[in-house]
C-alpha cells in the first residue's frame, strides 16, 4: 500500500473515490459516514447531547490537573502558538466548555511559570470532526468570548489529520468508540461472525464480538499511530471514552444494552414489513466498549505514548428522578441525535419516525430494568507523548 | 479599545452579539454578510466563477516565479511546516487550484535545494473565508489527492485569524476590493455623501466615491496590520485584486458598470413597485476598486512589508466569441453567485429571479457597448514580510 510505503496513513492522501467505495462495498458501510446530526433542530446532536456534556464536566477536574502537574514546563515554551485539537468535535456546544477548561487551565499554568517571564502565547484551537460533520453550524456557534484562534480540521481520525510535531494537547471524549467501519465478518451470511437479526454484539455469540474487537485493535492502532506523529514530545492526550470494567462481560453494558433495545425495535419493523429482515441483518452499529486493559494494551504496543492515568468517572446512571432525569421521550432524542446519520443512509429516512417512537414506548414501558441491571461507565484516559529516546528505547 | 490596548484585534475576540448588532445598525449591513453563493447548485459560486479562476490561471507563473526567486530559504527551513492560507477562498475549486500550485511551488523550491540534505516537509493549508461561507461544501470537494493537512477558518479578514508568526505563505484572490461594511455616510440621508438611486460610487458624485475610499484605506490598514502579525518574518503574501490603473477614474471600469447595470434594474423593479425606492437608496454594493498607487501607500503606511512585484494580469475582457465567451446568461449567474446573499439580506429572496432576469436582458441588449468602454484590471502583487529590524527601521 502507498500509505505504508511512505509512512504516511491513508487520511493525508486520501482513498480515491473508487477505492473508497470499494471499501465502502465491503463493509457495506463508508468509512466516513456516521457524523452526528447537524442543524439546530429537534433532534439535532447541539440540542441532544447533555449525556456526553456529563462526561466533559466529570473529566473538567482531571484535565486541569493533568496540565498543572503533568505538562512539561518545556512544552509551554517551545513554540510560539499552543496547538490544541478536539477530535470528533462534532457541532458544538459540548467542544467548546472542553475547549475553553484546557485554554484556561494552560493559561494558568503559564501565570504559575512567572519565574520565566514569558508571555502567554496565542492558543489555536483545531476542531476535527469526519468531513460530513455539520462544520457551518459549529463556525457559527463558535463562542464570541473565545481566547484562541480556530479551524475546523475534516476527516477521519483514523489517519493523519495534522503535520508532524504540531499539536501540544489532544483531547476526544465519546468519539473513540467509533469504529472506522462494521467489521467485515459481521455482514458476511458465510462467516460464523454473522450477526444475523442484530445490530450490535452485545447480545451476539464469540465470534461477533472477535470480530468487533480485531476492528476496534486495528482502529486504535491507526488512531495512536497518528496521533504519535502528530503531537509533540511531552504533548498529552485526554480521552473520555465509554467502555467497560475490566474483567466485565460484554453484554452487561448499559450503552450496549441500548443497542439491542434499538434492535428490537428494527425487528419489530421487520415483521411489520416496514424493513426487509435481510436490511436488519447487514445493519450493525460500529461502536465498541473497550476496557482499561484493552487501551493499556494497545499503547504499550504502539509504544510512544505513557498512560498517566486511567479513571472512572463515575457519571451518574440517568435516572427517573433527580438532577439527572431521563424519560423514553429524553433518551429517544438523545439517541437519534447520534444514530439518524448512519440509520438514514442504511434504510431510508421514512422509518426514522416509527423506529425511535418504538424505542421511546419500549423504554418508558421498560421502566429501565435493563439498563439498571446494566453499567455505564466513562472512562477518563490520560496520555503522554514519550521522548524519542524513549519511545523507540 | 479592548483590542487596541491588546493589541490583538477584534476577530481573535469577536464581537459579542450586541456589539454586532449595533455596527449592524450604523451601516445597514452586519460586518460578515455575503459570502459567495455556496451549495453546488445552479446558481452557486463552485458553478459559476470561471472569471476568477481566469484570474488565478493568469497569476500561475507569476507565482511559481515568486516562490523560486524570491522566498528565502531561511523561511522554509525555519518550521517542520510550511503554513499557507487562502483568504477569501470561498467553496472551491478555484482556491484548490490556487493552492495547488503554491504547494508544488515550495516542493520544487525544495528540491532545488538539495546541497541542505533536507526532508520537504508537511504542508499546512488554512482555507479561510466568512463565518457564513459554506465550509461543508468546502470540505466535500477538497481534493483527494492534495499532499497538504487542509482547515477552513471562519472569520473577516480585517482581523486578525491566525497566530503571530504562523504563516508562511498568504494568498487572496479577488477578496481583498470587498470592504468591510458599506460606508456609513452613502447611507445617511443627511450626509452630503448619500447615494441615492445608485448601489456603487461608479457613477456617484466625489462625495460617494471618497466615503468608499476613506473605508478602503481603513480596510486595508486592518488587513495588512493583521497579516503583519501572522505571516514570519521572510513570508509572501500574494494578492490578486481587480482594480483600476493609476489615474483612471473610477468611472471607467468595466466592473463599476457592471455595478451600474444591476443597480438600473433594480431601480426598474422600484418604479415597479416590486422593492421600495429607499430600500435600493439604502442599499450599496462594500466593494472597492483599488489603483497600484492606493496599495503602495497602504504598504507604506504599513511598513512591514515590501513590494516586490505589481503586474497587470492582462486577464482578457470576455466577449461574445472565442475561448472567454459570454452572454447575457452567463454573465448573470456569474453576478448571481457572488451578489445573491447581500441582495437576499437587504431586499428579499423572491425578488431575485425578477432581477437578474432583468439584468440579463439588459447585458444582452446593450451587446457590451458599456463594458467595451470600460476596462477590466487584475493586479497581482507580492508583498514580503519585512525582517524586524527593516520594519522598525
Amino acid at each position: 500500500m502507498a500509505g505504508e510505503e511512505t509512512g504516511i496513513l491513508q487520511e493525508a492522501y486520501p482513498m480515491k473515490e473508487e477505492d473508497r467505495e470499494m471499501a465502502a462495498e465491503e463493509t457495506g458501510i463508508p468509512q466516513e459516514a456516521y457524523p452526528m446530526k447537524g442543524g439546530d433542530g429537534h433532534y439535532s446532536y447541539a440540542k441532544n447531547s447533555t449525556h456526553q456534556r456529563k462526561g466533559i464536566d466529570f473529566a473538567k477536574e482531571l484535565i486541569k490537573a493533568a496540565i498543572a502537574e503533568k505538562l512539561d514546563k518545556e512544552i509551554l515554551f517551545s513554540s510560539k502558538t499552543f496547538r490544541i485539537a478536539d477530535l470528533g468535535c462534532s457541532v458544538g456546544p459540548n467542544t467548546f466548555f472542553a475547549v475553553q477548561n484546557i485554554v484556561e487551565a494552560v493559561e494558568s499554568k503559564y501565570q504559575h511559570c512567572q519565574g520565566l517571564n514569558s508571555q502567554i502565547p496565542d492558543f489555536q484551537v483545531f476542531f476535527s470532526d469526519h468531513t460530513a460533520n455539520d462544520f457551518n453550524l459549529l463556525f457559527t456557534s463558535l463562542p464570541n468570548d473565545r481566547r484562541y484562534y480556530a479551524a475546523g480540521v475534516p476527516g477521519s481520525f483514523h489517519g493523519r489529520l495534522f503535520p508532524k510535531d504540531s499539536l501540544h494537547f489532544v483531547h476526544s471524549s465519546y468519539a473513540v468508540h467509533w469504529l472506522s467501519r462494521v467489521p467485515m465478518e459481521v455482514v458476511n451470511k458465510k462467516s460464523r461472525a454473522w450477526n444475523k437479526g442484530r445490530i450490535h454484539y452485545s447480545s451476539s455469540g464469540d465470534e461477533v464480538f472477535l470480530a468487533y474487537k480485531a476492528q476496534f485493535d486495528k482502529d486504535i492502532e491507526q488512531f495512536l499511530q497518528a496521533r504519535a506523529q502528530e503531537i509533540v514530545c511531552g504533548g498529552l492526550m485526554a480521552l473520555i471514552v465509554p467502555g467497560i470494567p475490566n474483567g466485565t462481560h460484554h453484554s452487561q453494558n448499559g450503552s450496549s444494552m441500548n443497542f439491542e433495545l434499538l434492535g428490537s425495535c428494527l425487528m419489530d419493523l421487520a415483521r411489520k414489513g416496514m424493513v426487509s429482515e435481510e436490511k436488519v441483518d447487514s445493519f450493525n452499529i460500529p461502536t465498541y466498549q473497550l476496557s482499561p486493559q484493552e487501551l493499556e494494551a494497545a499503547v504499550e504496543r504502539n509504544g510512544c505514548f505513557s498512560i498517566e492515568e486511567i479513571e472512572d468517572l463515575h457519571v451518574p446512571v440517568p435516572s427517573h428522578s433527580g438532577e439527572y432525569k431521563i424519560n423514553g421521550q429524553v433518551a429517544a432524542s438523545h439517541l437519534r441525535a447520534v444514530m439518524e446519520g448512519i440509520i438514514k443512509q442504511h434504510f431510508d429516512e421514512k422509518i426514522l419516525d416509527v423506529l425511535f417512537d418504538c424505542y421511546r414506548k419500549k423504554f418508558d414501558e421498560i421502566d429501565f430494568s435493563i439498563f439498571k441491571s446494566g453499567k455505564v461507565n466513562n472512562f477518563f484516559f490520560l496520555l503522554k507523548r514519550k521522548a524519542m529516546n524513549q519511545a523507540t528505547g
